[in-house]
């Protein structure tokens, strides 16, 4: 890896947004309806890739039921409004109609209502009585308070999900969440992030995840780099993380941790680069936001963007491009990459010549501005 | 070639497009008159370098004839209105006026309308008749099923022309055409493609193409790289293509394969650019759309624009910007590089110190990106 | 550093901004309640590592102690409005009115009022008694003149400032300041600069300075680039000139002179990177010019705005964004990085796992412009 | 010189832009007042390093005449109005007011009249009485034509300008100019260009000039590189002519012959940066078409704007910005970097510590694109 010298005292490699890269196709094509989608993690099987991010504009016990329908996995926020309120749907459609002035203070005051136990049990029991499989998730904060009634509300596939989670956090006045120590006694496969370094991806792995997210959280990637400096471009995220994954395996004998880009995934050719970077699987968030089942009604908006002293992102207008199916499976009636994703996953697949997630994490990429 | 590390688990090449590179002056000027832009494939020999493309807002039978008495080559879509219709001018006129709303589900009806083989030899005789070389375009995936028709109307160049056409088409649940096998028992030179790699090129011109189009088509570019990830910058792709005909002729004891550049070509200094990096010649779509005599009246569009499950692109208004013979010969009312493109092809050759276009492919080319 | 050949007479250094780089998290994370930004320079020891830029729009003896109370530290310029006139509300509040078209004319003529010692004297007297520590600017052209007043009047810190400052200034026709006798024979700490470069750095470290303040000044960046062709983007000046600390050091035998960031830093994650590029304390302009008590009353200017000869930048309206101790300490009202300045700071040092600002100069940089 | 690889077949170099460059300070700084601009060819002393370009939206007799009494040196143009008409007062004023549909054609009428050996003489004989240096300019094409008549006129220097000016021009149909006889047997010194290359440059300097232009005209650099694919960017074309300087002063034992930048000298910035890469003089043209006193009224254009066949660039409405005075030697009014050109490039100089241009040369150069 070729460093550069921002000056002499410092020291820095190049790092690669998806926009920055294209895949390119090579000798062979293939058909592709002789394409697979499948991924497969722990006991899991799932026809597409695809996991719903747990955000209460994106992932409802009723959408979490359809995305897994539909082939995909949806993670219930457990620290939501649905387990905050017995009917969010009051708070839902108020939160769709806030003045932009008033939006802040007002979901400051909603998100304020204690989180109960009961809700975490009834919400995921919803969603395993429909024969899915079931995930929800806390944050690093939350875990050590809610992990009990998560469990014994019984999930498949629980996520710890922050901005930044480190295998090593370090306070004075809290105490920690020790993953390692967590995930060992826990009987329930975990998938854990956002990471995005190799260093830090390694360290998570270390601690036993089944599954690691790969970004840095906290509002728009553009908005955090103004607020905190702080950017990760996800191509190299990606990347550097499945680099992890392999030296991980070397050292472990042979444990294959899951790779799941979670950020900046806004276009069909996004979810592409991401596998063909590395990823195992893809974490939505925006892009099923727009769905008409949504729970979000149009808008979209992560924990962030309320944060009571340094708030990052915001509530966002992101309409509705379709039903979660049409997003998902397709037929697509437009031509920005926000319908039919996986159908044109298959179709890059197919004229790349891949016919497995597997091996497509091996096509040629260049790097290629956007503007050029 | 320098790689570039995307991460630790990934390895890149640079890609460059035309607006990244410039041809630049030498030494050595020459007289615009005393320049040649002949070229010659298989028997045929063209005053310009230039193949029109197989769309149907670009090729009637009538602008193939105009174009062949200008020098050039009008390429017949045979699976577009003009074989599916005896008299197509009302579809023409139709989707000239569709609302754009109503565009895309219209024009998949239009389209669906079968093809019929004496339609293909009716128009393929009507522009033999005129005495200009006749040349006719079938997809790979109609190629089986109408050839047979297209050689017995008789054409002198025969296209397969496809987003993406490779020697190696896997399919379980079709027989995909063996290429090899095709061109070999077909009389008739061969032109094919899009390929953008050299892997891919060397594998096309090892069937025995004449000529290979060079491009990845379905869409304008920065369409199918959100919906698709997929983007093969033209520049680094025509060198790359260039590179596989120079290896092809070594290994084949001498076969020049013809590089056609196909795509991207919005303006004569991006034809200029396109020989500048290896090309023996270039198809051109909506710079002749824009013909006072096109068929599509203003108006451009490819197939993919109305794919049913997965459209890329779209029906687009381009205007008018002259006559055939003004937009390739000039004289030109504009400094846009969008008319006079063979007088501008020829003043660079002439300023740079070239007199034909075999040698204008070694002229010096710097990156210097368009911003600079 | 890797040289890259403008042309065959022309070798140059790739030089970068904050645009273009970024801060990545690493393996560890902490608390930002365990976070210190203490900053300490001489006897003098600050929460904030902020001096508030000495200009009229910026800093009067009020905002110097309001931002002394907050931890940081207030430069009064002492050839302002504030030494020019016994009360200079009149001149502040004609500024904020002045049309656009007068505004030149009508500053050179306030400006153009003569200094008065006792006013020197009495304005650092009124810091002085609200208890904060006092520091005051002259330019090296008017550091010979008055800085026996400032000294008398009595400074903690005294700061020397222009557009380029060097060790070395020649002139045939004014005797210039001798830096290094003048800094010697001074009882008084001095920060000196703008300085871009590692060598002009190293000299200006020589002369005994205290701290450098790195830029390059007169004007936004990019008038400076249109007018005089100079440029110093600031990610690498900071690097560069923190790389002459460390050498500084090396022949000084330990003495360690601050690298205090001076321009360019417009929101907080250009503070966070500042500090990651080495730099120990920013100087702040324009973000405390949006102060509800910023003299500027939202109108930000230097004085190379009304240059009478050669003009560069120009009064600009900013606006006002909440109040000194909201810029500084939050909370944050909006997502820009422009308020809640070292909240943002800390929780960028918490996410990367660095608990002081000495630390935290070797966080991960990476080269990701800010298109990417 | 990096190669870099466009693809199999092609290699390029990477060519750098103006805006991609700055200057940056060093360790020396100077008084302005102590800055020497003088510039001295053959037996003619500049007190400004500035040529005015030959083109009638410039230079009249009456701004020849000006700006020679400013310290620089009018270039009239010998093919413009001055020359086919006894008075063009009527032909400015009309172009100053056409249409802009109108305008190519009329102007090609206007431009038609013939060109008349008397006005040549008439017009030179009228700079040379008001006692500053005569300089006139003809292309390549007309240069054996009216040799004699400019030479019998009397010019000091002879100007030979073209879009590419090659030492080696091959024509079929009609005898060239031999540079290097017809250089040889005039006992003028000649300034020859546009070169763009160190190759051209070189040819052109073995020829005997005494001075090259170096750039591409044939309109705006953005226009030439859509219509013809041609660019030479300025940073590089006017450092690689600097080498071929240094280069046949070394092969010619000492002869040294001048590098004058010409085009894409918007700024005085762009001055700056011109002579740091190796540039000894400049030849401005739209930032002086914007003088009060310029025959052209507000208007800019070149011949190129109106070729017959192949127009590149246009009329362009450029307005006034201040007296040729202002322009050149302020004071300046605006932050732009139009104005108070001579003073900008003199803080340049004494900022970054030198003292005459030959020097300032050598000043040290970043790359920094302009969006940094």
């Amino acid at each position: 890896m070729t460093e550069i010298e921002i000056g002499r005292n410092k020291r820095a490699h190049r790092s690669w947004a998806f926009d920055d890269v294209a895949v390119v196709p090579s000798r062979r094509t293939r058909d592709p309806k002789d394409v697979s989608t499948t991924w497969n993690i722990d006991a899991y099987s799932f026809d597409l890739p695809v996991l719903a991010a747990p955000m209460d504009s994106v992932v409802s016990p009723d959408t979490a039921i359809a995305i897994g329908k539909l082939g995909g996995l949806g993670v219930l926020d457990l620290e939501g409004l649905w387990t905050r309120y017995e009917d969010p749907s009051k708070a839902l459609g108020e939160i769709a109609k806030l003045a932009p002035e008033a939006a802040t203070a007002r979901m400051q005051q909603l998100y304020s209502e204690p989180i109960k136990a009961e809700l975490i049990r009834d919400r995921l029991a919803q969603i395993r009585s429909a024969g899915v499989t079931v995930a929800g998730a806390l944050s690093p904060q939350r875990t050590a308070e809610f992990h009990e009634a998560v469990v014994k509300a019984g999930v498949d596939l629980f996520v710890i999900r922050g901005t930044t989670v480190s295998a090593e956090h370090v306070s004075q006045t809290a105490e920690s969440l020790n993953l390692k120590e967590f995930i060992y006694e826990l009987d329930v496969p975990v998938i854990v992030g956002g990471a995005a370094t190799y260093t830090a991806a390694l360290h998570l792995m270390r601690t036993g995840a089944a599954g690691v997210l790969v970004g840095f959280g906290g509002g728009a990637a553009s908005t955090t780099r103004k607020v905190l400096g702080i950017h990760a471009p996800m191509a190299t995220a990606v990347a550097d993380v499945a680099g992890a994954r392999r030296d991980y395996m070397d050292e472990s004998g042979g444990r294959y941790v899951h790779v799941i880009a979670d950020g900046g995934l806004g276009t069909s050719g996004d979810i592409v680069k991401a596998i063909a970077c590395g990823a195992d699987a893809v974490m939505l968030g925006s892009v099923l936001a727009r769905a008409t089942e949504a729970p979000g009604q149009g808008w979209h908006w992560g924990q962030e963007a309320f944060h009571p002293e340094l708030p990052r992102g915001s509530r966002v207008k992101v309409g509705t491009s379709g039903t979660l199916e049409q997003i998902l499976l397709g037929p697509s009636s437009s031509a920005e990459g926000t319908t039919n994703l996986i159908g044109a996953l298959k179709r890059a697949m197919a004229t790349t010549g891949y016919s497995d997630l597997k091996e497509f994490q091996r096509v040629d990429v260049v790097v290629a501005p956007y503007n050029s």
